[in-house]
């Protein structure tokens, strides 16, 4: 594996209120050069989460939600922002009670995943949530979400339903499958 | 399902050489209202593809390339940018022979991931690149890219490495893996 190359020069050259573009001056060990440019984490960004809701040995638990980045309806896994004091499971617990209504007595992180590791500085803690019992706490969601009931086994017609697009469900699905020996 | 939210102003607030922020002022079907900002495609991209490449039905090729958004080296599946006057099919074979080093006689889309879809509007097309022949061609990447095969019954080790945390290459692996029969 070649020595990691050299950051020259970082810069901010972009700014929104939810999304900071950073410039990297690049020299890689055979001293070609280049510019690339990231999408960096803010300082108060504590990480997200991502949590795979098993109701039984057999079926999770999906969110649809309207997803501004397509302007669609999406079937997806719930995830969120972790807030300041919580840690990733405490996060995970609490964005399952608002957006599912569920809480889980047995909670754990089974992975870490990133987006475009490429361009982005972003990851995703993968948060597997069992045993779970009815709970919701009110969130900050425009409307209600709709919770629709998966069987594992049947990925495949989720994926090919084209209502569910985002790698990074789809990938903790799979994990999921595994994990159930389905 | 609720009504769509109505999109009622649409403005971009940050630019950088790559990304582009839009805020959208929302207004849900219960009449809330809300500030949303998303990452949109310029006009000139064509969109991207991800490419499984299947030595065998039991291998897949893998690289090992420099990851400026995590400042790491990352294992993944090739991918790029679709060119002027490219289907995805082409731009495929194109960044197989350029990363990789091979062609495909076999080559067919099946899939099409989103990253985040509640902020971004980007898609991944997957596509399944089969019956590969050694053939090179020059890309613009600053250094040659390590190609390392990968055993398609093994992906929970890829993934337990933390050498490969992209969620789309994941999802990418497990549907090449059920492709397979594995």
């Amino acid at each position: 594996m070649s020595d990691k190359p050299k950051i020259l020069k970082r810069s901010i050259v972009a700014q929104s209120r939810l999304f900071k573009v950073e410039a990297l001056d690049l020299q890689f060990s055979n001293n070609e050069t280049r510019q690339y440019e990231r999408l960096v984490r803010d300082n108060n960004n504590r990480g997200a989460v991502l949590i795979i809701p098993l109701l039984d040995k057999e079926t999770v638990l999906l969110i649809r939600e309207y997803s501004a980045g397509l302007d669609r309806y999406e079937l997806g896994l719930p995830k969120g922002k972790v807030d300041a004091g919580e840690d990733y499971l405490q996060a995970a617990n609490r964005e399952l009670k608002e957006e599912v209504g569920y809480g889980a007595n047995k909670i754990q992180q089974i992975s870490s995943f990133s987006l475009a590791p490429s361009y982005m500085q972003h990851m995703t803690e993968i948060i597997l949530a069992e045993e779970l019992y009815e709970e919701r706490l009110a969130g900050d969601e425009p409307e209600p979400l709709e919770v629709v009931p998966w069987k594992l086994s049947n990925l495949a017609e989720l994926i090919s339903s084209g209502e569910c697009t985002e790698a990074r469900s789809i990938a903790a699905l799979y994990m999921a499958r595994d994990y159930c020996g389905l």
